[in-house]
Order: structure tokens, then C-alpha cells, then sequence
């Protein structure tokens, strides 16, 4: 794999390869294991409260020499304690999702941080340049769990934004195969972040049942829901056909809040209920074949990519 | 652009860009176009009677000595006809889509006709293989006009149809530049089949109001609807949006095909009804920047991949 990008030497790793940070998935475990194997490790705040983010990020330093960061929501209501929480345990890089970076971007770089927002339209690519993030993840509609609602795919997004902004872009939504790497590459991309295949590895926090229906899934088994609350990406299962029949029934946005309620992605992530769990994956679960190690899953793109970059040199 | 593919042996074309079969948009003026630049030309027989077709047959080959196809919509009431039309016509290639190829198939076959399937998921794919068809056109859901109910995007569909079936897989859906053709050719796709940036070229028969609409859309400037008669992308205009909001209204099927009626694709693209019309329309509209000659498209096209090919051999 070709490493020597502007990306690489920034975050100071080996591959352009980022874990996505994950409600339920991603732990000290998980990022730290990616770290050490020459990506970016994010730890997931999205469902830890300030403390236990303290400890996740302590733990982390623990695990590795190598960078890692902490994927923060600024939707949270105690996003500020989230973030003092970083700066005080001197993290140095951050991805911003789910808000706008504007509000917290200044604590966080007169702290020396690196910030990354993800942004799945050109507007909010701009704004994210124009007050001063270091760089985007560019998420197409195919990415599991949230979304952005105007459904653009990675396919399309990824070269719009490289010809809107000037600062770094990071390909995500869909990406669990190294030909895919190679896709985005081509797309002008200088690094991917990945979700799913991750959310399924050994060291992904992530409750046994709901790996396995990651492998299990096929091409066709996910699904979009959810428009009136926040565009949401899950595995099919009662929980998620349910939502999505809601949904054609015209059900209100009030009635969509409260079917869907706070605790279905730890019901379905971390305690594996299939029933009645929101499952969220992305649909390259259909390219997620067994629970590999990190290892196992750097080696396995790191091949795949060297075939498809092999291709298009013919 | 490296243009020794299996495909491009198969179909006698110097480049593997086939350029879609598309309703009130791909006369003889634009296959031929296509073809005499180096790619394949289909014409649309969806917009046309058996007698229509078989002129812009003959006009077609009158207009170029490199092959050209015709891409036939199976659920037309009057494909029979339309088959017996290219059969007596002579003609080398038919693309089909909308419906099942088994049923009419072996007409084609046995009068030596390359017949090549549009799929939207694995399954259709191995029908398609197994049916006897030569190729699979795989088609993502940024794809314009009507689209698979699965909602697969062209970047997770086209390595999972690669790794599934033996025969050629041509990549469609949200593809109007050559960094794109470069990242599905990683995927291993062997060509690719663009709608689109065809329509808004000047040899496109639609009218200049619908190709100007593609001009200056932007990335969020098409929409999904009708999911409940059969899914359809389009450009944003008061008609799209009301069938969306219609859709979240919850209205029924019925009310939805009598709100769409049979006349609004010619409305939107033959007569520029901009208000009224259904102007369908790919992802890619957002990458489409100015009314490009088809030999302009050619030009654009190749420049773009061999930047993204070198990007990637870095």
C-alpha cells in the first residue's frame, strides 16, 4: 500500500486507514489495536459519560505508543465536559460529528488539537474548512448508524468534495474492502475511515450477536429509516422492518421519536438483542465475511488494495 | 486509459464507456456519437414504438461503422415486438432492464445477439449468469430514472457482484467523471455505463431545460420517490417534491401512480417542463458542469482517469 500521502505524515501513521469512532464498538480495545497496527484508532464518546472516556483514554495510552484519537458528538448535552476531558488528558486528535464544529473548535485547537468534522454534503464541508478543521470525513449515505439527509453516496460526494475544499478529505460510508480503498484513492481521497468492518472485529467491544448478523448480512440487508428523527442505517431485523414500515404508514415525527427511544442502539449493539435492537451497520456488512482480528483485517486490505491497484496499472 | 479489457475485445470498442439507454435522451444522434468516439452507443427503445426504433436503427448505423446497441425495458407491453424489430434489423448487442431476461432470452441468443442485463443486487445477478446473459450492467442507486427497491450503492454492489459472478460486470450509477471510472475499476468492473452526463451532452435529443437543470444541480439536487410503485431519481423540482412529501404523507400506491401518471418523463425531458416534468437524473448531476459535445465528454473523461490512474500508482 502506498502510504507516503499528506494525511499520513499529519496524524503520523503508517496507513490511511481510520477506525471510525462507534457508540458500543470502540473502546480502548479496539483503538488501541488498530493504532498498533498502523491506522488510527478512535475511541467512540458517543456512549461514555466524561469519566468513563477519561479512563477509556487512559487505558488507550496504556495499550500503544502510537496516535489515536476520540470521536466526540457535539450533539451531546455535555459535549463541554467531553471535550475538557480531552484537552485536559491531552488528547491530540479529534473528529467532531452530528453538529457544528464552529461552537468548540477554538478550545480545541488553542489546545493543539487536530480537529476532523464529518460532513456528508459540500455545504457543510465548507463550513467545516471556513472555521478552521484540519480536515473532513466525507460519509455517503451507504455508512451504518446516522446519516446525513440528503442520502449522496460515497461514490459521488467524495470527488465533489475534493474540488470544493482545500484541506484534507477522508473517504467513509460503505468501505470494507481494500479495492474499495483503492476506489476512493482514485476518487481523491487521501485516507478512508471504517466503521463495520471494525464494529465485527475480535477487539470491537461490540456484543457477540450482533457481529455475527454482520457477517451473516447479504448485499441487500440493511436499511434507511427514521427521515422525520435522523436518518439512521441498521441491520434488518423486527426492530428496523418495523421503522421502516412505520415510516411508508406516514407515522409523525413525534411518534417515530418515541418508537425509536435512546436505548435501542445499546439494546442491539452492546446486549445483542436482534429483536428488538437497532443494529446499525453500513451496507458493506455485505462484504464482511467472518469476525476477523485488527490484524487480520490490516493484512486482508492491505491486500486487496495492492490487487486493485495492480488492475488499474494495465 | 488502459483500454485492453476482456470487455472492450468483447464488444469491438476502443474505450469501456457505454453510454445508457435512456428515454427521450438516446436517438441515433447520441449512440452514434458515442460509438464513432470510441465507446458503445445504445439507443432507448423506452420512448419508442417497434416503427420508431427500427428507423433510429437504420439511421444509427448510417451515422457510424463501429457497433451501437439498443437497450430494450422488458416490462414494455410490447417488447415482443420490439425484439423482432432488432432481430430483423440485424442488430449485434441489446441491453435489457426493467424485468426478467429468461423469458426472452433465447431469441436473442440464438440470433447472436451479446445480451447484457441491468441488475440493482446479487441475486439478480446470478439470475442473469444463469439465464445465459453475456454481462451485467451492475446499477447503484445514484443512478437516475428507475432504480433497484434494494437501494444498493455502486460502491458496495460492484465488488460484491464481481466476486459472485464469472461474467462481465459493467459499473453504473452516479458516474459522470473519470476519477469515478478509475475507482470502479478497482472495484473490478470492466467498464462503466453512464446516464447522465450523456443526457446533458449536445447530441442528447431532451430539451434544453432539462439539460440545463442537470447543469446546474448540485450534489443534493436529485431525489428518491415512489418507492411504492417503483423506485425513481430525479432532479428536484415542485413535482418531485410533492411525490416526495406525498411519500412521507404516507399515500398509497394507487394515489401514488395516479400521481405520477405516464406522461411525466416525457413532460420533463422531451418537452422541459420544468415545474410539472419528471427531469430524472443520477447523483452525478452535482459533477456535471457545463453542455459538453460527446467527443468533449470523451476528451474530459480520459484526462480525469489518467490523473486518478497515477494518483493511485504513487
Amino acid at each position: 500500500m502506498n502510504t507516503k500521502k499528506r494525511i499520513t505524515s499529519f496524524f503520523n501513521i503508517q496507513y490511511p486507514i481510520i477506525q471510525a469512532g462507534m457508540v458500543w464498538v470502540s473502546g480502548w480495545k479496539l483503538a488501541s489495536a488498530v493504532s498498533n497496527a498502523g491506522g488510527l484508532g478512535l475511541l467512540g464518546a458517543g456512549s461514555m459519560k466524561p469519566e468513563l472516556l477519561r479512563e477509556h483514554i487512559q487505558k488507550c495510552r496504556a495499550a500503544t505508543q502510537k496516535p489515536f484519537g476520540v470521536n466526540i458528538p457535539l450533539l451531546r448535552h455535555d459535549v463541554e465536559d467531553l471535550i475538557a476531558v480531552v484537552v485536559q488528558e491531552k488528547v491530540e486528535i479529534v473528529f467532531t460529528s452530528a453538529g457544528h464544529p464552529g461552537r468548540h473548535i477554538e478550545k480545541l485547537k488553542s489546545n493543539n488539537i487536530k480537529v476532523v468534522h464529518v460532513v456528508a454534503n459540500i455545504k457543510q464541508a465548507l463550513k467545516a474548512e471556513e472555521v478552521g478543521c484540519d480536515a473532513i470525513v466525507g460519509e455517503g449515505v451507504e455508512a451504518g448508524g446516522h446519516n446525513g439527509g440528503d442520502e449522496i453516496t460515497t461514490l459521488c460526494l467524495i470527488p465533489q468534495l475534493v474540488d470544493a475544499v482545500k484541506i484534507h478529505v477522508i473517504a467513509a460510508g460503505g468501505i470494507a474492502d481494500g479495492r474499495q480503498i483503492a476506489a476512493v484513492i482514485c476518487l481523491g481521497a487521501e485516507a478512508v475511515q471504517i466503521g463495520t468492518l471494525f464494529a465485527a472485529t475480535v477487539e470491537s467491544s461490540a456484543h457477540e450477536n450482533y457481529k455475527r448478523k454482520i457477517v451473516e448480512a447479504k448485499d441487500n440487508d440493511t436499511v434507511l429509516s427514521f427521515r422525520k428523527v435522523a436518518l439512521m442505517r441498521m441491520l434488518k431485523n423486527e426492530f428496523a422492518l418495523k421503522a421502516v414500515q412505520s415510516e411508508i404508514n406516514g407515522l409523525s415525527k413525534e411518534e417515530m421519536v418515541s418508537f425509536l427511544d435512546h436505548k435501542r442502539e445499546m439494546k442491539g449493539i452492546f446486549e445483542g438483542d436482534e429483536i428488538n435492537g437497532a443494529m446499525e451497520a453500513g451496507q458493506s456488512a455485505g462484504l464482511v465475511k467472518e469476525i476477523y482480528s485488527v490484524q487480520q483485517v490490516f493484512d486482508k486490505l492491505i491486500d486487496e488494495y495492492t490487487v486493485a491497484q495492480k488492475k488499474l496499472g494495465k
